[in-house]
């Protein structure tokens, strides 16, 4: 009992989230989140599952039936892909550039996939070269996956190609769009994608903890065509997709009631600011982030061709002490920027423009406080 | 984009949670939940899951360090115990008494364990002496699982017994306290259990979604001790371990930052209320809607000394239409109240006094609704 005395409610500092997410959550959103609470199988809930259902269609550039948000955040939504599409000894074409294409390496891994590695520099894409030689000397490949948006370094690699060489060859396309989706264009039927996963605290500005996932008619032919158990009973499509779809919705899991009303009102946000003005606003305030930088003497590590605008991994200046420079942010000017990860901690800061973050008013603080901390932190 | 022509915000109609949960949340969770959303590593988030742990720990009657919640579901958290636990090829006893038991065993069996199982009628307990007899003709056993209060039943089996067989021959004890947390005792460390998992919704009257969990030493010992990698990435525990515990928190995947707010604020409330308070308050509202059910000529699925107070399976009487008093129960009264799964669909329903839902008022509303609606369903 000593030990939970003297705990109390707890008020959250006001932050503003330019980070790799989670990004800011409108008050629109955090206000449908404190709605009171239904049932999971309540016949009114059952009719908002639909329409956010219809609404993720919209973001994902898709009519896939199977279109829902996973109860959990993107690494159960990876993981809910790679279960049920990948069977033990399924060859598994990989293309890791970055921190997440190692950890889809990982789900091939554990799943009993064989795996195929292509492997491409942080900081660059997925070399379709390299993609085109290892589908050519892997004709048995079943899947090919990657990553679209690589949260860990800011790169897009070109979804649309990498897509049309596994689909020439046979193989089916897993793809991470975790942080693309509502960002930059993600066109899962145009392209072809089979199943893709996506995360709501990105560029659809939600609350972590859910995961949009769609899959495409031929992912769904080989899930049923499984010859062994899917080795995950939360994951199993077989059992989850009766909740989600047809007629009569039956008890898999108790959803994540008030989270979904939040993805539902934060959806509806982006149909009415219009998906491509969306993927404009993101276009225009990078470019203007970028020009601030850039006078401010700073420089990305992508290049321009491959830059994710929701997502900038700028360069630590030589002799700047960076940890100084994000804790300084944070306490001064509530400001949230990223560390870089993996291979590039200490080397890059990640600063998102995403969503709800993704404002004119953010970058010019962004730059404020970089003016004013980089000089302090090199002198140091 | 006409599909999502026509979509507005969604308002939930207002209810009272009578069901096998969620129950009713408070309106002081529903308001930590739209405070606002900051970043995953925050510092003061840091600060907030360190206050998380240690009321979930006084929820859970335990000392054990690694105390959290897992970002999912109860059924995330039951996965959890089991991918981590079991080996392929380790021998689990599984009791099975309902529905939750029957998960339990497809968990071991997607995990490559060899189950044996000890099967009892759904509404009545574990049997102590069919348990033993299953323990002593497998020695070599190294797991014994079990479901505290069956959700499915109303049935809640006598944990410290079972864990006291168990422990008696080296066998680890899984328990699964979705629906026990917070209603009756669970005492993590007096009874010995090694893995326990619960959910957020019950109980605690938190929004769905999240899986509070517990691990003794001599659990994290034999996960510690693994010859094989657990196949699920995301729930792997040596994986999550390092963002829950330790001075320098990883990132292992995006926490669902605002429901963590709302799971502070409920346990929160339970000590406020105190634990034994809280089950004596469960207890004495069981008596009142068990006395008034019987005034109505209506009896209990399960015996008095195995009855869960917080989950009520009612007898569904002979030529009532069972599914015509749920659904005008929700229509007339706002009222939920839950069918029979699985075995007893169709012969019981499930009336829950869990957590916030567990009041005077409640029980008289209920009372009130059946003693309208069985005449009117009995005529039909």
């Amino acid at each position: 009992m000593a030990a939970v005395e003297g705990i109390t409610s707890f008020e959250p500092p006001r932050r503003v989230l330019m980070g790799p997410g989670p990004s800011d959550v409108h008050q629109r959103v955090l206000d449908a989140m404190a709605r009171p609470t239904i049932g999971h199988l309540d016949p009114e809930f059952v009719r908002m599952m639909d329409e956010l259902k219809e609404l993720l269609r919209y973001a994902f550039r898709t009519r896939n039936q199977v279109t829902f948000p996973v109860s959990g955040p993107g690494s159960v939504g990876m993981e809910t892909c790679f279960v049920n599409l990948v069977e033990p000894g399924d060859k598994v074409v990989v293309c890791r550039n970055g921190a997440f294409g190692g950890r889809q390496l990982e789900n091939v891994e554990r799943t009993g996939g064989v795996p195929v590695v292509v492997e491409d520099d942080w900081g660059t894409p997925v070399s379709l070269g390299k993609l085109e030689a290892a589908l050519d000397a892997n004709p048995d490949a079943r899947i090919l996956s990657f990553v679209h948006a690589e949260t860990s370094t800011g790169v897009r690699s070109d979804a649309a190609e990498i897509a049309a060489l596994a689909h020439e060859r046979g193989a089916l396309v897993i793809a991470d769009t975790v942080t693309s989706l509502g960002g930059i264009p993600v066109l899962v039927d145009e392209w072809e994608l089979d199943a893709v996963y996506s995360g709501s605290q990105k560029c659809l500005s939600c609350t972590p903890g859910l995961s949009p996932v769609t899959f495409s008619e031929a992912a769904l032919d080989k899930v049923r065509a499984r010859k062994t158990k899917c080795q995950s009973w939360f994951m199993d499509l077989n059992l989850v997709l009766p909740y989600w779809e047809g007629g009569a919705r039956t008890y898999h899991h108790t959803a994540p009631v008030n989270p979904l009303y939040g993805l539902h009102e934060a959806l509806l946000m982006l149909v009415e600011e219009g998906l491509e003005a969306a993927w404009r606003r993101h276009a225009e305030l990078h470019a203007a982030l970028v020009a601030g930088l850039e006078e401010l003497g700073m420089s990305l590590l992508v290049e321009p061709a491959y830059r994710l605008p929701q997502l900038n991994a700028v360069c630590v200046p030589d002799g700047v002490d960076e940890a100084f420079v994000r804790t300084e942010a944070l306490r001064r000017y509530g400001l949230e920027i990223g560390a870089g990860l993996g291979a590039l901690a200490g080397k890059v800061w990640r600063i998102g423009l995403m969503g709800t973050s993704c404002t004119r008013a953010n970058v010019d603080l962004c730059l404020e406080a970089l003016s004013t901390l980089l000089p302090e932190a090199a002198a140091k």
